[in-house]
């Protein structure tokens, strides 16, 4: 089965303690796209502007993607510059030009109208409920947001959610969405927004999924070279809808192997600037570290 | 085969945002060796005052601890009060009294000097090299410590490390002593030290344990009802070296199972004041969870 991601497309520019990039292939939807890619063939909905060269569109065709949705406009592609504190823990944003992404609305092409699998990536909960509007009756919708939606769009966010299947966020996201300081408190108020399922990111801790009636507890992969953490969460979660859409399930023994392949892709992320580590590694390297993090953390 | 204990007895005045408890029955060696006693016989070596009352001793008696180790001397029981901040993520001390314990030193009886396994709970390091100064050929020895003692007695704790098979201490601490901020560079640092195996506590997201060539990571397990996160830490480690002992084995498949019922009995601990919940359980609740935290992270 294919996956329809639908986020943002932009240039990073990104500064951390060790070294810098500064015009990195980055966007939600695109680190979604190439995780995802490594699984299942994957529909692309974002908008580009005229300065995204053909290096970038061949990247996302050599991984599968098919690029009919992305839109190119008059204009530059969305820009962000950020640079991280040493350890990593903490994010400076320095620019935010929006560009061409400023007026998006997600178009979606007539041949991925019924696509099964849908991961609505990060971007304002608006556009995520247009892509919903413009489907047909999906198998699973998977969404993820980020603080500022908490922030400013709280009410549109809260009625995405009545029409997601699983809500994927990060443990802060969490806590400030539900109010609630205990994380498994968080989580279970998140499923009576309406999701079945909440997937809580943690970083170096790994994951935890939640339904009313299961609990599992994804590891993180241990990375001991972090260089740059931008789009880690975005590739957990795209390798886990594209593990989803190549297994045609949702089920909780697919999802929980979808999350360690999710920590796996993210593992790959996090160790180089922007897609520079995921353009290297194959489907091998994946199921090698695959193969570890199961092994770490069996019981016999 | 038994655990000797040594460490703090205290009574522990705690506030939190929900309670208080005025007058718990507290202590590195406490928590350990209640833990502990849940699975194998346990020998206690501390020391309290005056005040120490029948209740306390009965208590103890009545999980297994042999106390022919705890020297009752003239004066007060170390007391020690502190108040948690909302979420518990901080913890200020508004009181230490040593009391009977500022010239504390370990005096371990000749029965329990040939004990297979050793838990130095937390004391300062060069009271933990005194107990294993008076012991013989330990099977395994297992400590734990805090940031204190990293703070003021950092070249003790270094020294005692080359004599440790198990270093227990929880993640700030493993960056604070190894100047490393990536946990798993900061594990393996820690295995220079001396220690064969390192065991990270990272409270709500659980433990990773590391050895050379090994890594195994346990998930918490997941409590929604915080009281009093006192003695999690201590109970964790307690209920690892009773179940090591109780299968008198330190493979890796044991300790994998042991890092789970630490999780477990921890998760018992913080949902009382001080032992409150864990003198009301019995293993049959401790098993029952087990099988839980086995469920949420089972990958099939």
């Amino acid at each position: 089965m294919s996956v329809l991601i639908v986020g943002s497309v932009a240039f990073d520019s990104i500064e951390t303690a060790t070294g810098s990039d500064p015009r990195a292939l980055g966007g939600s939807a695109t680190y979604g796209s190439v995780a995802a890619g490594f699984f299942s063939p994957v529909q692309l909905v974002g908008v580009v502007g005229e300065d995204f060269d053909q290096e970038n569109i061949d990247l996302l065709a050599s991984r599968g993607v098919d690029l009919e949705g992305l839109e190119r406009k008059a204009g530059r592609t969305f820009f962000w510059a950020g640079k991280y504190s040493e350890d990593f823990s903490e994010r400076e944003t320095l620019t935010t030009d929006l560009n061409v992404f400023a007026d998006f609305q997600p178009h979606i092409p007539e041949s991925y109208r019924s696509t099964p699998y849908i991961f609505l990536a990060n971007i304002a909960p608006n556009l995520q409920q247009m892509v919903l509007e413009q489907t047909d009756d999906p198998m699973l919708v998977v969404a993820d947001t980020m603080n500022l939606w908490i922030d400013i769009q709280r009410d549109d966010l809260l009625e995405l959610l009545r029409s997601v299947d699983v809500f994927v966020l990060n443990d802060e996201e969490a806590r400030m969405l539900t109010g609630e300081t205990n994380l498994i408190r968080a989580g279970r108020r998140l499923l009576t927004y309406g999701p079945s399922r909440a997937i809580i990111k943690k970083g170096e801790h790994g994951a935890v999924s939640l339904t009313e009636d299961s609990y599992f507890a994804a590891p993180a992969y241990p990375t001991q070279d972090v260089v740059d953490p931008t789009g880690a969460g975005d590739t957990f979660a795209g390798a886990l809808m594209g593990y989803l859409a190549a297994h045609d399930s949702a089920s909780e023994e697919v999802i929980r192997r979808g999350l360690l392949l999710g920590s796996v892709v993210a593992s790959f992320t996090v160790e180089g600037f922007g897609l520079d580590r995921l353009r290297e590694i194959d489907e091998h390297a994946i199921e090698q570290r695959y193969r570890e993090l199961r092994s770490y953390c069996t019981v016999e």
